[in-house]
């Protein structure tokens, strides 16, 4: 829908105004469309592009240094009449004569036409290009009757670098022509576009489907095909392309992946990187590409793909700068390429060297996260169901996605050779489980495992104030990133219980093991009590009401683990802290 | 509808590889998102943008000199990951410690919180600056829990101008604070967004309705509207913000019109221009507005206002030179602004200055095309049905737009002071013609008027080669623009024969009056013998036998108007030709 206007006649004319209102540095208004509002050297060569409106960034969006000099702009889908064409064109004069470029539709042809008819009659010289490059429309025995889509763009851009660097009318025109020459292009629509103001769309096509080869406004394509796969969209645009190629094409190409209105950058993208890898498979070399909305039809559901064969000296214009509303090359300074290490070589650099120490340990927190994952696979329905109560319902489910990547990873990096330390094995655990487990309580748990990992660090042996110094940090970084408070029906309501329990417990001095027992006993206990809380963060307010009576799943999946590995720690806990007698001093 | 894909689950992750594939010049994959493929200088702090993917060019189309160091991309509308957010900016760090700026929503604030505890751990000093520009999503007081729209761009724009100038943490941090501060927002929704694989909207918003302060993912809003006209809308987005507005705001704003994916670019500029007025009537100046796709949710249909109120320094920075694959800023070398005279001028430099016999002679001409007139009128619904028998039925209708049009712009031009000379005056007619009737029909004639005007000129007195001179040109601009041979049924079948006629029997010594008629009675036999053709240009050949025992209505019309005006000639021969006696030698 084509929807934001007061009266849809004078649609074209406000959008043109309000355009120049936002691109003064660039464009100024005269009768018929938009010239630049920069000088233009004497004697350059005014390239003078347009046709109907609803194409931005064609053609108003070209004009610029480098690029068009000027564009007159007809109504929606409409050519500008010949005297805007003239007007425009007059205007845009700088004494190196007028190239009209624009693409081959009934209407454009006549009233360029016309204008240049007048313009030569006046003593202005004037020379059209047209643009031919939409292969659906003809065969290529007759590629002058071809329609102009998106290889507007291609031809634009060279006749304009081609003039911004001093060529003369001959020469620019030479270029265009042997521009549109190499130029290909493939459309294909999903859906069609309203004009302002209409209550139907100009055409459609059926749901589920695409035309292959449609027009720009809704003109007969080749043939209509089921919805296709990115990939085999990317096949069919390369092998149609490729079979229409010029004679002495080359192996460098320009490729463009352009979007007609309502199939949006990250699509366009990603059919651009298959693209470019049929591509290099066919043995070209990708030159420059663009990939983007360059010549639309309002919002219209399609893309197109170009390509232009280079050649040296084409591709020296197709390089060189340009500076438009839309379209911009070769800003600031170039700057050096950076040689970025890859993400190998990165993994690569924080790999450590724990001693065969440090990897028993590291072995050993492998297994007891296996243990937290066991815990959470035989309570997975029933946190599910706990959180359904006032939550979405999926507590089990992220936990248990969280816990599994966590273990795998811990289980890959300890498989490494020399194994891992206890800080890489909870390093990895974490980051697994906050990437793949989604949602605020994977972020913590993550983020948690990772704090206690890093406390703990990659050592040989920890002391009972190691141990104290994870709890501690693991607390901190989920006080820290949830910013919960207590009571406020959370995880950290079994999360300070269990903490603090633990902390006065050790300082008592209760060995490690017990110390944790006791804290896991009162963390379960704090997880019931959050049964008689109102939830005030972490879920919907209105359904606080039906939480009441319910403990909070994330307390009681905490408060679960930690019975756990306290319960599996008890009978461990002189492999895991103390494990050699010169440290036994520090557990007092 | 997302629907470019191969598999849903990859579509994030293919779309970054494409986006990379595309700006490699720019842009570099490393594990978590993409960073500057070009040397950052050492020492400049890093700033790290980011957050789900779906936004473009938010966030990895802001990559570059000048802007953001790197940005981590997380899933569909899904924050990065804590350990995504963490490896991308320690690629991203050169030494001068690093900026994490991204939009205010639970997930970012978690997954990047916990990647600056782990950075500010290994002695990478990190900041972070949270953007809260959506004042839809809580009020003024409680600004630092509002969500980040499109207002990331004004912060991360001045926040990455502040670090390419080589400003310290200290320095960037402040600027970003402030930009933040600073900046307001507003969006209104019309329609939801699909999530590529998805069978439906994320939401949707009822037809005909505008959803006030829609968040981008579909978070409430503050209010429901019927769907308002173009200034409607900008007076309820320019009045909210500035109601909003900071402390010490001062007069100077930046404006941003951002679309959310399929409100188009000539809506969104239509709506700029109003804007502009209404801040300018509220005592601001705008200062280098944007008005594009800057910070999108895919496939939405919606827009947004943002405001960012300056002081010198943010100016300073707003205006800096930036290059990203998808935002370029102060491009090649600035070039002098060009004085151009307004239309009123230009319209005032082709002024002629005609005589009084010239005028009269104009004020004929202005007679004889109100007989066209008249004569079209009361063909007009004949020549439909009959263009309805195998075209589109609008042949009467477009020649009255046009005839009309060319009437009231003749009057008017004799009107002026001192009248107009008969170039003059069949030049305004002919613009208007073509420029009012639209299709074929209207251009032909309109540039045909214009030919007859220039070959006729501005004299007082015109001679009988004269007359054969503008008969020449008429029929020559037609075919030379409409490009239709003999026996293809258009006009030219009625057109040609009446040339040949006024020549023929002009070159035999006829009087001008009757060697017009003997051609206008050529052209209505010519034009009868058409019903005997079959089109082969300017309608559908399907419809060809259809057409079959039915003029040519184009003919037919050409013929009815040639008539008219020989009938109208005979008694003002003498008047049109040969006013003076000392010109009768030229008639013989």
């Amino acid at each position: 829908m084509t929807q934001i206007f007061d009266n849809p006649a004078d649609f074209a004319d406000e959008a043109l105004d309000g355009f120049v209102a936002a691109n003064r540095g660039y464009v100024a208004r005269v009768d018929g469309g938009v010239v630049r509002s920069t000088e233009v050297p004497a004697g350059q060569v005014a390239l003078v592009v347009g046709g109907g409106s609803g194409h931005y960034p064609a053609f108003a969006g070209l004009v610029g240094p480098g690029l068009a000099t000027a564009s007159a702009c007809g109504n929606m889908f409409a050519s500008p009449a010949a005297g805007q064409v003239y007007r425009v064109a007059k205007v845009a004069n700088a004494g190196g004569g007028v190239l009209l470029s624009y693409g081959n539709y009934a209407g454009d042809v006549l009233h360029f036409g016309q204008a240049q008819l007048r313009l030569n009659a006046e003593g202005i010289e004037t020379r059209t290009v047209l643009v031919t490059d939409d292969i659906a429309s003809a065969p290529l025995d007759q590629i002058e009757k071809r329609r102009g889509i998106a290889g507007d763009l291609t031809v634009f851009k060279i006749a304009g670098a081609a003039a911004e660097a001093g060529l003369n009318l001959d020469d620019v025109e030479r270029l265009a022509i042997r521009t549109n020459y190499r130029t290909r292009s493939l459309g294909v629509a999903f859906d069609g576009c309203t004009l302002p103001g209409a209550e139907a769309p100009l055409f459609s096509v059926p749901p589920g489907h695409m035309s292959l080869g449609l027009g720009i406004h809704g003109e007969p394509g080749i043939s209509d095909h089921p919805m296709p796969t990115a990939s085999e969209l990317a096949d069919l645009l390369v092998s149609k392309l490729l079979a229409d190629k010029p004679d002495d094409a080359g192996t460098r190409v320009v490729a463009i992946v352009n979007g007609l209105g309502t199939v949006k950058y990250d699509e366009l993208f990603l059919l651009y990187g298959k693209i470019e890898k049929l591509l290099t498979a066919a043995g070209l070399t990708v030159v420059e590409p663009e990939c983007g909305e360059l010549v639309t039809s309002l919002d219209m559901s399609g893309l197109s793909l170009t390509l232009l064969w280079l050649d040296e000296e084409l591709e020296q214009y197709w390089a060189a700068p340009a500076d438009t509303p839309a379209f911009r090359k070769g800003n600031l300074a170039s700057r050096a390429r950076r040689e970025l290490a890859g993400p190998e070589a990165e993994e690569a650099a924080d790999v450590e060297r724990p001693t065969p120490a440090a990897a028993a340990l590291g072995r050993l927190a492998v297994e007891l996260l296996g243990q937290v994952r066991d815990v959470v696979v035989e309570h997975e329905e029933e946190l599910g169901r706990l959180d359904a109560i006032a939550g979405d319902g999926d507590h089990g489910i992220g936990m248990r996605r969280g816990v599994d990547a966590a273990v795998a990873a811990a289980r890959q990096a300890a498989a490494n050779d020399g194994g891992a330390s206890v800080a890489r094995i909870l390093t990895v655990a974490g980051e697994a489980w906050s990437e793949r487990a989604g949602g605020t309580s994977g972020a913590l748990w993550g983020s948690a495992v990772i704090a206690a990992g890093l406390a703990l660090g990659n050592r040989d042996s920890y002391s009972g104030e190691d141990a104290a110094a994870a709890v501690t940090a693991f607390t901190d970084a989920i006080t820290a990133l949830g910013k919960a408070e207590p009571g406020d029906k959370t995880m950290v309501d079994a999360l300070l219980p269990f903490r603090d329990a633990f902390l006065t417990a050790f300082d008592a001095g209760t060995p490690v093991a017990a110390s944790l027992a006791a804290a896991a006993a009162s963390a379960t206990a704090a997880a019931d009590r959050t049964a008689e809380l109102r939830p005030l963060k972490g879920r919907a307010r209105p359904l606080a009401e039906k939480s009441l009576g319910h403990p909070d799943p994330g307390a009681v999946s905490f408060a679960l683990i930690a019975t756990r590995i306290s319960a599996h720690i008890s009978p461990t806990g002189t492999r895991l802290v103390n494990p050699e007698p010169a440290e036994q001093g520090a557990q007092a």
